[in-house]
């Protein structure tokens, strides 16, 4: 196999992390725990307080007890039974992972709870949770469905009291941002949030959210797999300076010295009391009911605080970014540019030969990334999907599902990076030899689709709703589409999908200049092979169109020629192509020499 | 002027209705009535308990005390001073009409009250209001507005009590649709409404939408102008026999004998009783919050029924048109495109000449459609815009600001009919001489955009909001766009407008096969000309690709090609015009002579 001239992977592992043979012991024990604490069931959902697609091990209480380690589902263990809550995308995944003789797995809309809860606890059970892990609505939702027959009571997590070797809290170095990357002082941002917080009739907010955190203080850290982020939460007052509360173990002298002026640190042990003090000062606090725990809405409230429940007021502006973000941005892509550059010239080479394999395909991506020495991360896991594998939108190659890429398949790679510098996400679908007419028809209504997001322009206050069809209406004339978004926000070395501006049917919040935003439809045929088309894009002003809004593409890659049918193409469509392609070769074409030079002439050249 | 050859209109009237005069006596003798009643002011909305776009001349409450004539608005009459609110539509028109010394016009977001209120009754005021005229949540955001400034009182209407010639109730011959015509039974689509009333947990609903009734029982009349409507409310039962409240003059033992077995009839002054019966019975009764009077809400709430606030049940099954309907629409369509032939080829004899009027144009085009005996009404009063006045969205001509349309100049004409068969609309954008290339470029992205949804294709569960961009992509991409909706239902032989689907960012109920809807997107600029292009669609099954839906054209009448430029358009729109114009003359073209006959075989050659 080729890739073994790459180092190994360091970002992602192709383990089959979980052991179903621990699920029987571990419920055992659990159940033990529940009797002893006076209950009939305990609830564990996938998410840590701070809800971030990554958690620590620490945080992975629902893979330690049912083996599944996918990025969301909720395990509901009664007396005697118990069951595994996931949503469509893991309805292959979760059966594989866990023990299905002691643990059913149901598929629900969202991944929560449904009506086969009923069967697991008996009638007039009590249900104990933990308060940290689960929203006020998504506890309201869950009372409401066990009405008659369960009730649910907050309590400590019986996961940790069976947890004998718990990993402990991250603990990463924590990384400032100059004035060069960040482009807005922590003080400065701290003023726009509190100016927001006084136009509300707040009198603070608590954030719940690292990645909030993380852009008001201008840091970012490694506590959690392919995101920069330091876990913690902040209190911001409407005046004065914020609370910074992070577990002691990472309270340094630097980072006193780093936030000194700018915001108090406190440990984290002790958010609770400060709660109980804002609501003992009978003050307004801001949270989130999207992402903020129970256990937050409730010390709040029983200390006798007001709530205003709205969206965490870091999440728009930090979603529009600035000019030093967006130039950080286009850096990231130039760097990424050049791997992708040797990467798909190191593939054309190697693909006819018939001895990739998917996780050689990653390996090779991953290395030819690390040559650059600030890329510290995956962004997340890398989607390699040969011939029919491509057509499992969120796959992820396991040493146990690896599979050969024999010539004629087509390849979907689906990746991205952390730089020091930005974040990126990358999707090419790449040909391995002459593809069939049907392959090359799919793949060119599907570029078709992420060339019209590509050219959109449109009055300011239009939405990801409105623009989706863009990127759908020449598959749906061949009555076929992708069941998946056309985009989402990405963050600017920080979370690869971020709210709240993203296209698809379900995102209402207008477009800011500054959002950044994959473009990215797709089209599968389940048991043949899958296509999807990715770039980042961010929003701007139209220059010549005053009030209108466009996109600038950030990504430099080459689009796979060999799989467009040119006369589906319209003139329009075939000069945004070529003009991509030129843009492509004049700004990695001197990054790169030799071999992968040439063979990025030839990818950029006119179709 | 040419249209002196043409016999008078009697659907449409070009009066200045109002005259400013009347005002001050009215208000005058309103304010009397409130301080005898002991209330220091009375809201005037222009609604009836119906909600119709259309009123009969005796619920004309808010011309006869303000004198303004417009669709939307609600006067507040204080003790001495007096306020209009309306929406946009209506700034130019309401202060023309009304006596401005003693009423202040005010534009609001919706036509709704806004802060203005609190300086036209002083702090501490009683507000009343007729319960009848007004939805429950239209009174709750009234009672929030005016929170501890003034309090409102549910009363009778006091307008009437000072209206001395008012009107009679309108009484209008009542005409039953054969099989052929409805293409089901009262009593099967009563059925189908009692399966939905029991799904949904009712024992009855109470329609107060004459839309709704005159579907439901097959009937039609003439209460109001332009759409087909017999005004009355009716009641229907979980199960058994609905009964229908009409004014007693209108039940004659002929509709005793049509509505034999299918309703009970009873007069409208028994509805209280009835409601009242209901809530007696503990019922569980569903009404529309968007239409349902609050005095309908409060009767039966008062009286001890349990309310559902839910969609009139009648909304989505009658906006999905059977193959009877659809047959009559497609009639109905052809007859309109014979009239619009004949009108279009006048037009072009005539315009060159420099003697037409926006008048003179309505004139004759209503005398073409009066040719056919079976159209008995306009479905709405002709647009009829002359250059600049073609800029204004909603405007209608009257004689005061008739204005001659000079060769060079663009004519908008946007009219519709009803015929027995069915509803028509359409706007066709004409040219009179050369046109410009701004206006050639401006009509041709109009086009493409009507077109584009013509052409689109999409997967059933998608909306109007999804497919709008189709209609203003074209116009985005120079920077401009309209600032009205793409399209709205389309009653079969019933509303020009109808619920509850269409094509704007509103409209997220989803398409399904027999909606009927306006496709019309335009462009304007003011002082300048107006364009819009409007033919009616229909939702229908692709047959090529299962699980997708696609549109067929029912309007038949020429696009103007002189102010196409061609060269914007795609091979496949233009594909779509020449086959469209080919079809017009297909289905048309047998059913005209002459002149007529040369004009449209020409009209509809290839671009």
């Amino acid at each position: 196999m080729t890739a073994q001239n790459f180092p190994a992977t360091v970002f992602q592992s192709f383990e089959e992390k979980a052991d179903p043979k621990n699920v029987a012991p571990r419920l055992a024990a659990l159940r033990q725990a529940m009797s002893k604490a006076g209950v009939d069931g305990f609830l564990i959902p996938r998410a840590d307080a701070h809800r971030g697609e990554s958690v620590p091990s620490s945080e992975a209480r629902l893979a330690y007890v049912t083996g599944f380690t996918g990025s969301a589902g909720l395990a509901l263990v009664g007396p005697k039974k118990a069951a595994l809550f996931v949503d469509s995308r893991y309805t292959l995944q979760a059966p594989a992972q866990t023990d299905t003789r002691k643990v059913t797995v149901v598929q629900t809309d969202r991944g929560g709870l449904n009506d086969t809860a009923k069967t697991i606890v008996p009638k007039g059970s009590k249900l104990a949770y933990d308060p940290w892990l689960h929203t006020p609505g998504e506890v309201r939702e869950m009372t409401t469905l066990l009405a008659g027959h369960a009730t649910l009571i907050a309590g400590p997590n019986l996961v940790d009291t069976i947890w004998a070797d718990r990993p402990g809290t991250p603990v990463s170095p924590i990384e400032f941002l100059g004035h060069n990357r960040a482009g807005m002082t922590a003080p400065d941002k701290i003023a726009e949030i509190q100016a927001a917080l006084a136009a509300d009739g707040a009198d603070a907010t608590v954030l719940t959210l690292p990645e909030s955190i993380c852009w008001l203080f201008n840091m970012r850290g490694r506590d959690v797999p392919n995101t920069p982020f330091v876990l913690g939460f902040a209190i911001v007052p409407k005046k004065g300076q914020p609370t910074l509360y992070l577990d002691p173990a990472k309270i340094t002298g630097e980072l006193r010295r780093a936030l000194d002026g700018v915001a108090r640190i406190a440990s984290s042990r002790t958010l609770p009391a400060a709660m109980a003090r804002l609501g003992k000062g009978a003050k307004t606090v801001l949270i989130d009911p999207a992402s903020a725990p129970e256990a937050i809405a409730t010390t709040l409230k029983d200390a006798g605080a007001t709530l205003i429940e709205k969206r965490d007021p870091v999440l728009l502006p930090k979603s529009k970014k600035n000019e030093a973000e967006l130039a950080g941005m286009r850096e990231a892509h130039k760097l990424d540019g050049v791997a992708l550059a040797k990467f798909l010239s190191w593939f054309d080479d190697e693909a006819p030969k018939g001895e990739l394999t998917e996780i050689g395909i990653v390996t090779a991506l991953e290395a030819f990334r690390r040559e650059e020495e600030s890329c510290v991360d995956a962004s997340f896991d890398t989607i390699s999907g040969a011939g029919p594998n491509g057509a499992i939108v969120h796959y992820r190659v396991t040493t146990k599902t690896d599979r050969g890429l024999a010539p004629g398949e087509i390849m979907l790679v689906d990746s991205g990076a952390q730089y020091l510098s930005g974040t990126t996400d990358i999707t090419r679908t790449l040909s391995t030899s002459r593809p069939s007419d049907e392959e090359r028809d799919r793949f060119t209504r599907v570029l078709k689709g992420m060339i019209a997001i590509s050219m959109a322009r449109f009055p300011k206050g239009t939405n990801g709703a409105q623009i989706d069809i863009l990127a759908r209406q020449f598959l749906w004339q061949d009555g076929i589409t992708y069941n998946h978004g056309t985009g989402h926000g990405v963050g600017a070395y920080l979370g690869v999908h971020e709210g709240p501006v993203g296209i698809s049917s379900r995102y209402t919040t207008p477009f800011e200049v500054g959002n950044v935003l994959s473009n990215e439809p797709g089209y599968y045929k389940t048991g043949a092979y899958g296509i999807r088309i990715e770039n980042l894009i961010v929003v701007k002003e139209s220059e010549a169109f005053p009030g209108y809004l466009e996109f600038e593409t950030l990504t430099l890659a080459p689009i796979d020629k060999r799989l467009i049918r040119k006369s589906l193409l319209s003139e329009a469509e075939r000069d945004w192509l070529d003009a991509y392609h030129r843009r492509v070769w004049k700004e990695i074409g001197p990054l790169v020499k030799g071999k992968v030079k040439d063979w990025l002439k030839d990818a950029t050249g006119e179709l």
